[in-house]
């Protein structure tokens, strides 16, 4: 079905490395490289006393991590427009940097145009 | 159901206002203000020739806006946690901004908790 954009949901459970802001952009980096987009910006922000978010934005829309080291989970979107991209690869990217014991996804089509 | 985050999925078609990066600025604030967040940054990129990317990091998580004016559509997440927001403010907020004439929305709880 074709939309303006896909929406991979993520969610990871038994993480590692979540309160690390250097994993975290090197995460947002890997699926960069995965999905072979075209970086604008990317930022992370780090929580007191724990938690992290990051963020890339990209020419093809974005990709946004926010972790909660308290519960080992981290709520990942990986957001991309026009041509279909390497999402397995993206997804290989985050398990390696979070080693998640468990991952949850959905994948939305956004933006469905109906002629 | 018990998530450490709330995330609302809207598809906006029939918009006007998209190519206006200072519009997409002022939705951002005002749903900011809608949900009573803790604003930390707030970055907006025009693209050419057209469409605008916007992103609110707060404390709880972030607000963005990805806009198509080609096809009259935005697509917009809103997602925070802790206490329970004011979605329905929100969504009036994007709606006044954006003028719509639909909206579709999806409502996601992120990282559900099970003991």
């Amino acid at each position: 079905m074709k939309g303006v954009g896909t929406h991979l949901v993520l969610e990871l459970w038994g993480c590692s490395n979540l309160n690390d802001p250097e994993v975290v952009e090197q995460a947002l980096r890997d699926v960069v490289d995965a999905t072979d987009v075209t970086l604008l910006d990317l930022r992370v922000y780090p929580f007191s006393p724990q938690g992290v978010t990051g963020v890339a934005i990209v020419a093809e829309s974005h990709i946004m991590i926010h972790t909660w080291p308290e519960h080992t989970y981290a709520a990942i979107d990986i957001f991309t427009c026009g041509q279909e991209r390497d999402l397995t690869s993206a997804i290989e990217a985050v398990r390696t940097r979070f080693t998640p014991d468990r991952v949850q996804m959905m994948h939305i089509v956004r933006g469905i145009l109906v002629e």
